[in-house]
């Protein structure tokens, strides 16, 4: 009898902490990503490009794919800054087409087209299409891989 | 006595299950998803784009992203057979600078380098960046989402 329950015990705790802790996980990353990208976008839109690199994870492995493979939070900042000099060429970004994807509980990828609008000065408008991962790191959820592909005209 | 001996008994059990479990697949992941490249490079090199898509999870979500975003097996399939109609097309595909990691058990990420090499009737070389999204599902290591940016010259 006390065998029973505690073996009852268990099996109900561990039903409890595994599939439905993952499930909630699952359901709350879209919503939050959401959100850090419209931060993201927000952050581009006022100049403020370290702002708009809190979205990726501050580590070596973070990678950035564009033309090249790029590895590093700073290399990818240092890109951004050396590609987007000044207001005129950030432009006003806009994301579009968001699909949040769940890769077990702490990861998942989003693919989307964004869209810069620039006058001539900046380079003219731009667009493509990006496919990001996102890792659930103890700071929240953070974007590991940002494969951006521009399109050709 | 008899309680100690049971929980020492239920937590050696946990600490096997999960932790070991989880490293053990990772490092697994790895040659298994090279040599599938492999096998795709092979098939694609004799002809066979139905072989080469065995390394694709066949299911209505996965996702080719290339000029756009295509979603479902099935569009994708088709969409190599029009791209690549013959040998000539096709040409000799080779695989380079692939580098793999882990999202979690059952996901990783790999990004690599592809070249073409095809003669003019064929289109001639061509060559870009990708990453592929895998997932470990009951028929093995499976891409469900590939990104691939052709190089402009």
């Amino acid at each position: 009898m006390r065998w029973t329950k505690v073996m009852l015990t268990i099996l109900l705790a561990a039903s409890l902490s595994t599939p439905h802790t993952a499930a909630r996980a699952q359901q709350a990353s879209e919503p939050t990503i959401q959100q850090i990208l419209r931060d993201q976008a927000d952050a581009w839109n006022r100049g403020d490009v370290e702002a708009f690199m809190h979205a990726y994870k501050d580590a070596p492995d973070t990678t950035f794919i564009g033309k090249s493979i790029q590895r590093g939070y700073l290399p990818i900042l240092e890109r951004y800054k050396k590609a987007y000099p000044n207001k005129d060429a950030m432009g006003t970004l806009d994301f579009s087409e968001i699909a949040v994807r769940e890769l077990g509980a702490d990861h998942a990828v989003v693919t989307g087209r964004f869209h810069l609008s620039r006058n001539t000065a900046g380079g003219g408008d731009a667009s493509g299409i990006f496919s990001l991962i996102w890792e659930k790191t103890p700071q929240g959820w953070k974007i590991i891989l940002d494969h951006t592909s521009v399109d050709t005209k």
